[in-house]
């Protein structure tokens, strides 16, 4: 048989036409090889030798076609949630409210589901994510938030640098402020080449794994990580700083609003807040709007006085300025251009043809930043802005223009709208670059895991913990946090641009030399920056990103070791397969009909050495022996018994007895009962359950290591959640010790109460 | 078949020869009566209408007998440790550090192990607590810590209220310290009487349920543990001033350094310290030596003054004395009686003849309280000393006996370490209570279990914990406990002697009469303690005891009522078996000889309408469903399959798959290895598995809920525990979200990797 025709889903984890940025999950799940093919057609012969395929198909006691799922093209939106309701199996559509079995009985139980109901939304069982488009006006506010609202920061950063300078410091202003648009304007547009080459969504990671190799990319992978993380952190003490230069009495509570700000973020994303609609427009175009006005305002002040600059304060200069101030301010002030790459990130989620509307979007987002960067700067040099802990530049600037009045309110509250959503953006693409990572294997599995309400709750929770440490560390004030960002952002850019360099030169398709030209230069210049910003800063604090790089290089090269290790244990491998014979010893149970008791053989140890690995894999190369731990004769430990005796297995009973007198009374109950089973009784003092069941278990493994042991176990299941303390956890227990021991199974034969 | 000759062990936990204070583990272990031993036979008989119970007995693959532990008998204690090292089934005694399974590989691991070893002590697998018996002079001092360290406060308490009163309250403190002092001989004698009435032990909790009831009983545990949380509170809170009023610069650190000694106490217990060597007589014997001493120098001196008394330093009077005043005092004053139950709790470990010992040694006891009260009140009047923040009461005292010198350190140091070992002895009897209260299953049965120490260590933690809140939220200062602690203290006692009065007046043995007598005049003056201590302590916090008693109550009746409920649900119990005829249909699988393949019928559904619950009690009764959730065809899933044919059940393979083209790859696949088994694929978006999992098998359950479905899914499992987080725990989500769902069985087939 042939297998030719799916073979475009038999990704094997190489890099063949990955073009996926797309969530496509079949990735995860590996094909068979040619070897793993024949190994599967052979021992699928094993089992044919001794049973009839349709024997077990007719045996079936229902039939197993039970409905499905409706196919992704039936799904489509419903309102503000991006999640859309699909019928569960059986074509019922789901009631509101309604969850299988999660409406515990009770009102304390009821409380605590309404309340988690509240603050998550309604568990979806049976939904979908639905794709979305969004029309370039909608694309650019919601997509360029991070950019554009970095002019909330970076001016600052840079002033701040250079204000340490004095006058002649603050002079160099504008040039640097010169280079780093220009620097804006060649990183844009080397990211439309990537857009053309990645139509389907490229980021640093799947672009610098593709074209550099699989170090490259957990470098940038690292980096994107170090750049989410610090784009929640910074934008939230960003906006916290704009809201306490509005209001300065809540200056001394900065950190605990911004750790309250993130919290708002989790609930709001562990919801899965459809981040689309307009409402999430209204925010940057305000922003824009607010800083446009802000900016003419002042220049037509400024025209008043004839653009005369009005005089900064007098400044104690404390560094001379020299190359490394400059240097450094310019690292600082490049922090402006963090965010650039979402669009290319996020290219399939706009409308046909995707990737000409993507490339128009970048070009407007990228005219747009400069004017706001070019404006705020000139105004800072027009109205000697210098910059302090009190206020940010951007609320001097507005009391400059605006007064104190409405109007100043209405920019303090733009800048904060616009980093708040800024911030949620790194919520959208951290668990993307963790998906990424997991589906390639180098992070835990976990991370591809959609939870409750579809979205990436793991990546979502890892990245709401990071921030807030790092938020908290640094005390919540941006001057610290920014060596940091611009080290991770420009590893990043660097990368990604680098990749595509190589990309354009082994393609070479049409304009791929002005493509490769533009690329390079952006690479280039981003390789200065993160040079100059881990040099010049690295006490100040880029010295954490780059312990950090290191860290996730080995921890996750460890974790695709070891589910390469784990792959291969998996691989089915040839053995040999010794079958006793075909007359096979009858099995004790009802098949011995009550007349002729046939007498079974004893199951013989099979020539090979190979006792103790897992590796069976036909059933006759499987001997049982259910053991069947049982404290009272109720209707539970009866129950274990008959779940036990009715697989014809061998069954033995295992009695724990705490005394010799309640072992022997034990011992007379079952003889009344009729001694059906053997039965074994062991004295253990004081009531210690666990470890003599767990001593006998290993006991019994060690004498027969060919044996498959599975334990029976009855548990009680109380209805209400709060009971279930008052009744021993035995078989987790018993699972916890017994875990280590290869061929121990484990059933747990449940008992509602 | 008649039991009469184990009939001692019956207790079906009714109030039978119930004299066990001692650990009776069996009476756990209810047996079963008339009516369930008849069900039991005739259930026996269902059974082996079908079943040989010879081939079953044949059938086993393994010889079961595999060792036992050693009788209690054989046990000796060995140096401090109160734990015995026993051998393990198969008579191998274990090597040092040699813990079946414990011993994680990698350095990490390892380096875990080693610090939990080095906190804990060595996981004892093998052991048993060694029966102890002390002498008298031994058990005087480790038995009396409690009530002879309540010296140390129980006058400061007074004291502090009769301060109040100015000048006019101090002179009253003679008068209510003869009356306390009457109070402790009549509840000491009263106590007599309750050793002779229980030579094995009798806690308030015991007596009070024996002959009040259970109610009385249930308000007298929750007044013992009122009591024990609060001897370790309070005893925690004057250790520590003790300390502070001779290093007064520690005084600010009060709080952590209670704390602190609250974890080591917490950690000792836990590694089962043995509370009956000479190292523990030390402190009380040191603490009556330097109070002792203290007197008698201080009587000196006096004499030498011609006894007049010192003049107090001059008072504010803030209120006036009256009766209120004078009752409060005795209510915090009749603190100093906390702690005489200890002996007559404790009269199993004396040695022989118990009940005469533990009388001796309680009558040396009260004689010993009597004179260090009487002797300090004493002294506080000679000298003149009034209560203060600075420093205890005892410290003033010695301070004034023996100067600043080595005696007044000794002194210091010997009441913090009597204070340690009066908190050390509430980590003995609390769990004790719980212990007791879980026998009788108004507690949660984990109270019943022994740690991996051999020590009660859920009743431990939960001491921790509750002494700690309390002595946090009260600020680690004595006198806001006083209260609390007088209300707990003698509630129990009223309820012990008043219990005592009825079973005098129920056995009406010799000299019951006088022995009434005494434990009524006990029962009355402690009630009128209780209720003094009560009400006029009412606001000052005693209505925290008064709730924390209701909501025991509450919560203990709400406990037994559902062990009643789950006890009655496992009876066995009578209903009509419908059978299927004798020629039952063959099995598919190996038996089914590779000739001719019989064709099965399909079970058909029992007349009855009973298939939803869950009282198979043969074999005959149950039919299964296996269902294999299988991700791909590698080695784990293919020995999942495997284990799951060899049942020679029907089986049913359920493969979750993210999109159609995977699915199809996937049938391919199925259909290469032979189609052995029925399969079924669901096709689910964007990887939730566990979602179309359960709703899978919700569907299947509601379409035949006959039948018994076990869910066998495969586990990987991991050597180092730190790559367990790398797979994804599909066995527990899956178990939690098919628990409420009856007759659904979940099997974990490990796979080692």
């Amino acid at each position: 048989m042939t297998l030719r025709h799916v073979s475009h889903v038999q990704s094997d984890g190489g890099g063949e036409g990955r073009d996926s940025g797309a969530l496509s999950p079949s990735a995860v799940l590996p094909g068979l090889d040619e070897e793993q093919l024949r190994l599967l057609r052979r021992v699928g012969r094993e089992w044919g030798r001794v049973s009839a395929p349709e024997a077990w198909h007719r045996a079936l006691p229902v039939d197993s076609d039970l409905g499905r799922f409706p196919s992704p093209a039936e799904i489509q939106p419903v309102g503000w949630g991006r999640l859309v309701s699909v019928s569960p199996l059986g074509g019922r559509p789901p009631a509101p409210g309604e969850a299988a079995g999660e409406l515990p009985p009770g009102r304390l139980g009821r409380f605590g589901y309404h309340v988690r109901r509240v603050v998550l939304g309604a568990a979806l069982k049976s939904t979908a994510i639905a794709q979305e488009r969004m029309r370039k006006l909608v694309a650019l506010p919601v997509l360029s938030a991070d950019a554009l609202s970095s002019v909330a920061y970076g001016p600052e950063a840079m002033l701040a640098v250079l204000v340490l300078g004095g006058a002649a410091g603050l002079a160099c202003s504008v040039p640097i402020a010169a280079t780093i648009a220009f620097l804006m304007l060649a990183v844009g547009v080397s990211y439309r080449q990537t857009i053309r080459a990645y139509p389907h969504g490229g980021g640093s990671y799947i672009v610098a794994s593709d074209n550099l190799g699989r170090v490259p990319g957990l470098i940038a992978a690292a980096g994107l990580m170090t750049d989410y993380i610090l784009t929640v952190a910074v934008s939230i003490a960003s906006g916290v700083a704009a809201i306490t230069s509005a209001v300065p009495s809540l200056a001394t509570d900065a950190v605990p609003i911004g750790v309250g700000v993130i919290a708002l973020l989790l609930a709001g994303n562990l919801r899965g807040i459809r981040q689309a609609g307009a409402l999430f427009a209204a925010p940057t175009y305000a922003f824009i709007i607010a800083v446009f006005a802000l900016v003419t305002v002042g220049l037509v002040d400024a025209a008043g006085r004839g653009f005369h600059p009005t005089a900064a304060p007098h400044l104690n200069a404390t560094e001379s300025v020299g190359v490394l101030l400059v240097t450094r301010a310019f690292a600082s002030g490049a922090t402006a251009m963090t965010g650039i790459e979402a669009i290319s990130n996020a290219v399939p989620a706009f409308e046909p043809v995707e990737w000409r509307n993507a490339r128009t979007t970048l070009t407007w987002m990228i005219g747009l930043l400069i004017a706001l960067f070019a404006g705020t700067i000139a105004m800072v040099r027009l109205d000697g802005v210098v910059p302090g802990t009190q206020e940010t530049v951007l609320s001097q600037l507005a009391h400059h223009s605006f007064g104190s009045g409405p109007l100043y309110a209405l920019t303090q509250a733009a800048t904060a709208a616009v980093l708040l959503l800024a911030a949620n953006t790194a919520y959208n693409d951290f668990p993307r670059v963790l998906f990424l990572l997991a589906r390639d294997r180098h992070a835990p599995q976990l991370f591809l895991r959609l939870g409750d309400r579809l979205a990436f709750s793991n990546g979502i929770i890892l990245l709401t913990i990071a921030a807030t440490l790092v938020y908290v560390a640094f005390n919540g004030t941006t001057a610290s946090l920014i060596p940091l960002y611009a080290v991770g952002v420009f590893l990043a850019f660097t990368l990604s641009q680098a990749g595509m360099v190589v990309h354009w030169w082994r393609l070479r398709d049409r304009h791929w030399r002005k493509s490769l030209f533009f690329n390079a230069t952006g690479a280039l210049l981003s390789a200065v920056v993160f040079l100059t910003a881990g040099l010049t800063k690295f006490t100040e604090g880029a010295w954490v990103a780059v312990l950090a790089v290191g860290l996730f290089l080995v921890v996750t090269m460890r974790i695709r070791h070891h589910y390469e290790t784990v792959g291969k244990a998996l691989r089915l491998h040839p053995h040999a397969i010794e079958l006793p014979t075909p007359t096979l010893p009858a099995r004790p149970g009802p098949d011995a009909a009550p007349s002729a008791a046939t007498t079974p053989q004893s199951p013989t140890a099979l020539p090979d050495a190979r006792t103790e690995e897992e590796d069976e894999e036909t059933p006759q190369e499987i001997r049982h022996l259910s053991v069947v731990p049982i404290a009272a004769m109720d209707l539970a430990g009866m129950r274990a018994l008959a779940y036990a005796a009715s697989l014809h297995q061998p069954v033995l009973a295992l009695h724990v007895s705490p005394e010799e007198d309640e072992a022997e009374r034990f011992r007379q109950y079952w003889t009344l009962w009729g001694d059906h089973l053997p039965l074994e009784v062991v004295v253990s003092p004081y009531r210690a359950i666990v470890a003599p069941l767990v001593h006998y278990i290993e006991a019994l493994h060690a004498k027969r290591p060919d044996l498959t042991v599975t334990v029976i176990v009855p548990e009680i299941v109380t209805v209400r959640r709060r009971y279930r303390l008052l009744h021993s956890r035995i078989a987790p227990r018993l699972r916890h010790a017994l875990r280590p021991l290869p061929k121990i199974v484990i059933t747990t034969v449940p008992f509602h109460v």
